[in-house]
Order: structure tokens, then sequence, then C-alpha cells
């Protein structure tokens, strides 16, 4: 087989995720760049500290991060910008990017703007009606306010409820992007729908959002999955004709399915696990959960397992075991052949347990707060 | 010459309006249908009158107007949705059917809404910001006040403004309408911005937006001239699949401009009366204006001039000569010569002199009143 045979291909858009993801090559497509020591160093300089999705590179990629910090120090304080297509529960795979951005408001004392695009959702899903959609931004946003946002610093935007404000910053977005541009970023045909094809207006509309609210520029930092960029490719190509900053980026990579997948994806119920899960169900799904065990006991005792391609280790790596020491651990144990895969499980079960048994108390919470996250 | 070659071409869209136009052909073109005397008959018992410009045949096309007269004499009341697209200063040609749409309401007791389609002015027109578009959309409400319309029974509706009520029926729309749908009708291709691809899902909106309000189905109305039905041909195959009424129509023709061409048109002052012209200003326009006169005062005097190609006795004929017996006249002195045409300039001239002074004063008076035709 000829080296270029032997590559696998693989599709990210922000509607479709296929194929092995080779997150290098991804860089090289999207043109980003990748978050490199230098970049690390000056974040851990100004917090203090690396968060491990830092450390471990699942952040990885980023557009314009040297700038973001260049403002902070000159004392320009950014605004984070994030969100999420509200068509359905929360995952974790959701979960991360946001667990994620936390940090960094915590860490840089950064306002957030965190969007609901139940417009988007309706649009691109046949099945999905709107109420449904609008539902699952209040669903979602029970979520968000559970991982501990500042109040005093985070709104909530849903598209169809704060329309008034995102759509005078939409329609300039969209005089200035040909239907060519949005063909050959998203794929569109002749078949696309006229409001998916203006959709990409709507989701630059929050990066400029908060400097027509203060008047001035204001830089804007935008932690996302790295399915997102397309949209931001675009945005960031339009907002200087209108007189704004580019959006800078931080990207992250999928956080993997419990079949091994390259994406918790909620279409496959089985192997993704929704905040709202019961934690018995969702001990369930990782009992079941592929892994890089050995095909019989004897043989994984002999020659170990290959965390690299199991979606439990992927688990601990991304969200339930922050401690290197600890992780380095698990890892030994597993490649050693003394932990076996169902003692493995076992254990993240655990963990995921008590994290959706204390999510769900603040998720409950979360009901009584919530409009002091979300304006009128 | 072959009966084809001497066909001219013409044009008819929302945004363009090209060649000689053949009106019978267009219904044909359009698929509409042609308000005929039965119809006539019916509006006229339950109004107790024609209005000119049905008797003239000005208003000519319609689509399920049986249909709404059926409605209204089974007790079902329809709405009536007319717009404006504000990219500039009122001129005639936009007041005509906006007249109209007053004695419909008047004899139906039909509520209106107003849309000022701020968006798409703003989107289609590469010159045009989109402040001048929102101030232009007050300017011509003040045009659309002082015509008489019923505070009690009409909004001026702003796309901008009024966006959150829009947009989440727009979007409905927009998810029923593919590119190839848009291209088919509006002639859009891949240099076309994706916001004036989204657009006409704007338009359908206000035909909906009545019943949302309702909670029920209502009948709606739109008198419009015939360029804007392509937008209405969409909404209606559309319409039906969110569970509402198509909306029914009706068209007129547009009013032509004084240099003789078959449209006023804002983007040549020269021939087109403002409603905010001087009167002085718009008395040396209609001087200036193409007639059907002969070339020398002989000539006229012995052989007469042609009122058919004649602009200025199309401003009798479409506005400012409603008694049929002195349009009568006007037509015959005409013809015979007995009348130059100086004199018939002068005495349109001093009409619209009159008719401009008197609707500024209440276009005046309306800026006062705003508020009750423009919803929070």
């Amino acid at each position: 087989m000829s080296e270029q045979n032997k590559e696998e291909k693989f599709t990210v858009t922000p509607w479709e995720v296929k194929g092995k993801i080779d997150y290098d090559k991804l860089i090289q497509q999207f043109g980003t760049q990748e978050i490199d020591d230098a970049l690390l160093r000056r974040i851990s300089a100004i917090a203090g500290e690396l968060h491990p999705l830092l450390r471990r590179k699942v952040f990885f990629s980023q557009r314009d991060l040297k700038w973001i910090l260049d403002r902070y120090e000159a004392n320009e304080k950014f605004v984070l910008y994030t969100g999420r297509g509200p068509s359905g529960h929360t995952h974790l795979g959701h979960l991360m990017p946001w667990i994620f951005t936390k940090w960094i408001q915590d860490k840089f004392g950064a306002p957030l703007y965190f969007q609901m695009t139940d417009d988007e959702k309706f649009m691109f899903k046949d099945t999905l009606s709107l109420p449904e959609a609008q539902k699952f931004s209040y669903e979602n946003a029970l979520d968000v306010i559970a991982l501990g946002f500042d109040p005093k610093k985070t709104k909530v935007i849903i598209d169809t409820k704060h329309i008034g404000k995102l759509y005078p910053i939409a329609i300039q977005v969209a005089k200035r992007v040909t239907f060519s541009t949005a063909k050959a970023v998203f794929g569109f045909d002749n078949s696309t729908n006229i409001g998916s094809i203006f959709f990409t207006s709507m989701q630059a509309a929050p990066a400029i959002l908060p400097s027509v609210e203060a008047g001035r520029n204001v830089p804007c930092l935008i932690p996302c999955a790295i399915d997102q960029d397309p949209h931001f490719r675009v945005a960031r190509d339009v907002v200087p004709l209108l007189g704004y900053y580019k959006p800078a980026l931080i990207h992250c990579k999928m956080l993997p399915s419990l079949a091994g997948g390259d994406k918790m994806s909620a279409s496959i119920p089985q192997t993704t696990i929704f905040t709202t899960d019961a934690p018995k169900a969702a001990k369930k799904k990782v009992m079941g959960a592929f892994t890089g065990g050995a095909t019989t006991v004897e043989e994984q005792r002999r020659n170990g397992a290959n965390p690299d391609v199991c979606s439990v280790f992927s688990y601990y790596y991304y969200l339930f075991e922050y401690d290197d020491k600890k992780l380095g651990e698990i890892e030994q144990k597993c490649r050693s052949g003394s932990m076996l895969c169902g003692e493995c499980k076992m254990m993240l079960a655990e963990k995921l347990e008590k994290f959706l048994a204390a999510h769900q108390e603040r998720r409950e919470a979360a009901k009584d707060r919530i409009n002091d996250f979300i304006p009128e």
C-alpha cells in the first residue's frame, strides 16, 4: 500500500465530523497555528498555572492568540465568546470546552457571551421544531450555569430571543459574504435552504456585539472545538471591513466517543454521556465502552493493553484525571497489563457517577438563577 | 419583421424593471389572474363603489381575491399587508398602492401591517448604510400616516426594529426554500450575498404574523405593485406547509416616469416626484415631462396629440383626475388638438402643487403621531 493510500480521509465541518481526524493536518487545512511552548509559557505566567487541557494539547490550535495576550498585557481586556447548537441535551463533549472557558474567565477576568444557536439547529435539522430548539436552549443553559460561570460576567444569548441585538449586526456581515464563499467554506449546494446559507452571519454576530455594546473596539477570544473554525474563518475576513478587530480563536480537539470514534455524538446515545443521564445509566455506558484491551485476559496480562486507542483512557485524559501523576499510573498499569479493562472502566464509572450527581445538583439549582444569565 | 421580433423584451423583478412592460403577458409569466368584471361587481357591492384604480384597471391582477371575498362574506375578516423598501424618500409611484390600500382599509374595516424592509435595502444596495435605511423607514412612515390610515388598525413594522417578532417566522419559511428556488425566482447567482438570498423569508413573515398574533388562521390580502409578486409566489408555496392560509394578492401596474418610462424611479430624481419635493420644484419637473405632443404647435393644433404615450396624461389617469368625466374631457381636448401640452402640464402642476402642500402639512403633523403607528 502506498503512503498516500494509507492516509485515511476525514471530513470536519460544523455539521459533520467523519473519519479518523489528523489534527496536525487539520491545522494546515484550516490555516490555523499550533499553540506552541512560547504561548503556553505566556499563559502560564499570567494565569499562574496551565490548565490540563492546554498542557495536554487538547486545546492545540489558535488564531491570533499571541495578539490577544499582547492586548491583555497592554491592559486591553478581551471578552470570551463561545456557544452551543441546542439540538438536544448537553453531553460531555460539549462540556469540555466550556470547562476550559470557565478557567479562562476566572484567570483573565473575562466577560463571556455564550450563544445558543436555536435558529441554526432548527434550520439545519429536518426533524427539529423551533420550540424544541428553544427548549433545549434553556436546558443547555442550565449546564453552562452549573459549571460556575460568574453571573456578573456571563450573558447567555439565545438567537431567536436576542435577535433584536444580533440581526442588525448579522446583516452587516451577510452583506459582505457571497454565496460563492459560503458554498466553498461550508459545502452548500442548490438544495441548501436559504436560512442555512444565511446562518454563518448569525454566528459571527456575537464576536462584534461586545464592541457594539461598549461603543469601542473590544478584543474577542473564541474557545471552541476545531469543527466550528470555518464559521470564524468567514467572520475574520469580514469583521475588519466593518471596523472591528478580528476575533481570536483557541481550538480544542473533539472528545472521542465511547465507541472509539473521533467525536462523541448525540445521535448515538449508547456511546455518549449526557449531563442528564442517570448516573447508573452512564455507568453502564462506560462499562460497554471500546478499549485498547487484548482479546483474552491471559494475553492482556502478558502483553498489556493500548491506551492510545482506548476511549476509556481518553476520558481520563480529557476530563476525569487532571492529575498528571495519577494519569501516568493508569497508563503504566494499562500498558503493563497489571490493570485490566474492567477495573479501569469501573474506576472511571465511579468518577463519572460522582461528577454527574454533583453536576445534576448544581444544574437543578441553576433553574432558580437562569434569569441572572439570560438578559431580558 | 416577424411577430416574434416585434415583441419587445422586458424584465420585472422586485429589484429591476426594464423595457416596455406588457402587463397581459406579465399575468401569464407570473401565473396570476386578471381582475375580471365579476370580481369588480362583488367588490363594488360590498364597498358601495369602485375605486378609480380598480375601475381603470391600474389594479389589474390578483391571486385568490375571490377567496378573500368569500371569506369576508363568511364573516372571516382579512388583514392587509403591504410595505416599502426604505432606500430614499417616498415618491408618487409608492404612494399610489398605499392610497388604494387605505381605501380597502376604510371599506372593509381591515387592519393593516405595513412593513419597512430596511434590512433588504441595506443588503441589496451597495451604497446604502443601515442607519440610512433605518432613517428612511421613519421618513417613509410619515407618508403612510399622512394618507390617513386608522392608527387603531395600522401597524408599521420595521424589520430591524421588530425582528424579534419576524425572525422566528422568517426562519420557518427559510427552512423550506432552497437556493435553487431563490435562484430561479430572483435570478441570484454565486456572487449574490447571503443576506439577499435569505431576505425573501423576511418579506413572507408579515403575511403570517397576524395569524401568529391572533393564535388562529387569519386571511391576508397584499396590495402591491406587480414587481413584488415573485416574493409572494415563493411565500404562497411555503406558507401552507406551516399550516397557514396562502396570502391573497391584488397587483397594480407601475406608475410611469415623467420621462415616459414604465416605472417612476428614485434613481432619476429629475423625472420622479417625491413627496418631500418643494411644490415649486415638483411643478418644474412636470413642465419638463415627456408628452404625446407633436413637434410643432401647428401640427398639434391640426392632428392633436397622443395621450396613450403621454406621462402627463398617465398622472391624471393614475392619481390626479379620479373624475371620469373630467378625465374624458382632458383626453378629448388632447386628441383634438384644442389643448396644447403646456396648458395641460400647467393644470397638472397646479393639482400636484396643491396635493404636495396638503400632503406635506399632514406629513409634518404625522411626526407627533408616529408612535401611535410603530409598536414598541
